[in-house]
């Protein structure tokens, strides 16, 4: 069944008004017809079965019923990633990252950036668009662009990978915690050795993954993968 | 230190010339000098230094010394795959896996493949470009477009993932071997039933890559790092 986004679903929930893009894509590209049924998310683990009632590309009206609130993920993940300076590549980390399976995404102002303006409407859209695609209920969140000191402040339990010649551990050896997990990806410069040093004196962990020297967004996917995969392998 | 590719080098190599777009890439994109130091890969685990004698664009001369045979990776995995509808995503899994590291990859002509015809030449490029981006002194080889029922009747020790509500094991549960693996993943409308049928009788087993629906190139590198991470954490 199609798939269709509302933040404001709730469990009390009996009619709702679909948002421009949202009805646009149900009667512009999926021709949809009323009477049909379509399921709803809200994004935050809530989903419904609704009835089109009205079809209008401003605003579609249906009736919902049937809500459930399932379970969130086992494991609890924020990648803090330098966006890369080709566009398409972060945008491919967004989707991939989201459709393997992510709670927290927060690009992050480094030294070394050379991508410093980001569009973020655009980015939610692509997250919006790889959750319903890879049928998940739970979207993740994405924060604005934030400089890499603010960041390291505000934030504990982080892993930092970096490409420096100093000790540090495969994520795998990492032992998995159902704790909040932060793992945070340098720009293609890398990070310096003062960010790596001032996380490090914040705590954070040094980490590296596998021996391939990796492209950002894919450090930033295979990051995500480790770890939802080390989630699956917990006993 | 920058790296090139030259298939045929090897212990005995003292002088060697760069084929033309290789030449082309340290001549006019790197703009190296003559003096200069390099390295040259083969592509099957030897790597070399490399002085450059001659500056062409249509063969640079270089002056090889200090050969070495690396060690090939501790798995070996072959990953066979339907070819997307949209090529960028495809070259997107061939840049991803082979930066994540896999030995063979074979595009599969599927009953409900959309693409059926593709560009061996250009993926080649795209498959040597990331091996050398990576540091990796191994390229995955690429095999022609092979018909589904050609390929798994060539074929052992597979594992076919697809999403028909059949019995099937997470790829993570099954136990890894330094024994070569095949995985199969289909095209965008998934394997037929058929096709899964011919697999599991010719001794496949069946397999699925977690709980989200994944898009036929997230399939293709979630399965192909899935597969590396179990060798890195095999005892």
């Amino acid at each position: 069944m199609d798939r269709f986004y509302h933040a404001a679903l709730q469990s009390e929930s009996q009619r709702i008004n679909l948002s421009v893009s949202e009805s646009q894509h149900l009667v512009k590209v999926l021709r949809k017809k009323i009477g049909s049924q379509v399921e709803i998310i809200n994004g935050k683990g809530g989903i419904a079965t609704a009835e089109i009632q009205s079809l209008d590309p401003k605003g579609c009206g249906l009736w919902v019923y049937n809500y459930k609130q399932l379970p969130p993920a086992s494991y609890s993940l924020h990648i803090a990633i330098a966006p890369t300076k080709s566009n398409d590549r972060f945008e491919w980390f967004l989707e991939k990252a989201t459709e393997i399976g992510v709670q927290h995404i927060t690009p992050l102002l480094c030294t070394n950036s050379e991508r410093r303006k980001i569009n973020l409407e655009r980015w939610q859209r692509i997250i919006l668009s790889a959750t319903k695609q890879s049928k998940q209920v739970y979207k993740p969140l994405l924060n604005p662009l934030t400089p890499f000191p603010k960041f390291i402040n505000q934030h504990t339990e982080m892993l930092i990978a970096h490409c420096h010649d100093k000790p540090k551990k495969e994520l795998h050896t990492i032992p998995f915690s159902t704790n909040p997990c932060c793992i945070l990806i340098g720009p293609e410069g890398d990070f310096t050795q003062e960010e790596i040093d001032q996380a490090l004196n914040r705590g954070a962990q040094a980490i590296q993954l596998g021996s391939n020297r990796l492209r950002t967004e894919t450090a930033g996917m295979v990051a995500t993968h480790t770890w939802r995969l080390l989630a699956d392998i917990a006993p």
